[in-house]
């Protein structure tokens, strides 16, 4: 497979395709833990990853303790009253059957948050557009979403919470912005389709909407 | 290489963290047009690319006539103006030697937008962040990004632009929100190091910001 540095083989693009579909957000997890090596291995893809300015915005919470973890249970579970009173009829009904986060058996809980006040980088490319910080955290957790897929491990994002009290609970500093709570951990199963596809919440578009001007 | 379904090998591994080191924000490209087939096969990263809700809210636009292109130019070049004078010192002689977008020699064009009224999915997990929309639309451009680095293809993620003047100018949607413009063809040149690293403007971090709570 391996070719001319910065050359990749028909065979590595097929495998790379492959592992973009069986990427999953994943709900349900084994409670077996990582091996440290394994994780730290997965987060070196945050090195790799784009950001705008070369600011490298990202900060990420390791929540460890069981205060902690109840505070952010917490959260999501009043979020989640909230999401599913925003529902009505079959769709309220449905909702109340899924399960949105596996924050109770995964074994490994990340906190990502943007520092839009880093001085990193200079501001360059980000005066006009200030949200281009967060969205360099979001691409390098897509890197690293990759990147523990490839081992076999699922991660679930988890966005239904509250972002302020997140920060007020875990004190981080005042500037930074909290982009998403990853769980992470085995998945119970794989599969091709999404979840929500299989449950019948929604369905994945079979065309790109793509207008020319 | 291949595994059982779903199953990737060590060899895939390295090579996948390979095609992240090599990946790189391309601002020098050759004109060579782009085969049509090959474009269609990188757009296909989209189809797999995870959304909040399975809501699916990227919205492209391909920039193809004279008129389009030089609107955005000039959007750019009004925007990177901005951008020199909020610079002082070295740093503005520095800032002005860079060469910031390809936009004038990439073969492709794409205007990226998330449609922020898309009912698709319900609002599931995007009720107390909605942002999570936009987040949905950069993780699918990561993926895209790196379907088009495996065939040698570079990108370069154009943000020094005035939104809502490009949002105008493309004539799109109001409630479409304009995500970043995407310059797309063969590279120059190829190098493992960011280019904002090479001419000195700013070095990536040493270690990755990781605290516990």
């Amino acid at each position: 497979m391996t070719e001319a540095p910065g050359q990749f083989s028909p065979a590595f693009r097929d495998e790379l395709a492959n592992l973009m579909r069986w990427r999953r957000d994943v709900r349900r997890f084994r409670t077996t833990p990582i091996a440290p090596d394994l994780v730290a291995r997965c987060l070196t893809a945050f090195a790799s990853a784009p950001s705008v300015g070369l600011s490298e915005p990202w900060r990420l919470v390791q929540v460890e303790t069981p205060a902690a973890r109840q505070a952010c249970l917490a959260n999501y579970q009043d979020s989640n009253a909230k999401g599913l009173a925003s529902q009505s009829g079959e769709k309220a009904q449905l909702y109340s059957q899924l399960k949105l986060s596996g924050m109770a058996e995964a074994p490994l809980h990340l906190a990502v948050f943007c520092d839009d006040s880093t001085p990193k980088g200079s501001g360059l490319g980000a005066a006009s557009m200030p949200e281009t910080r967060a969205y360099s955290v979001v691409g390098a957790v897509t890197l690293f979403w990759l990147a523990l897929r490839a081992e076999g491990l699922g991660l679930g994002w988890v966005s239904i919470l509250d972002p302020d009290r997140l920060a007020r609970d875990l004190a981080v500093p005042h500037h930074w912005r909290f982009i998403g709570y990853l769980c992470i951990g085995w998945p119970e199963e794989e599969d091709m389709v999404p979840e929500l596809e299989r449950c019948g919440w929604e369905t994945r578009a079979e065309t790109l909407h793509l207008d020319l001007r």
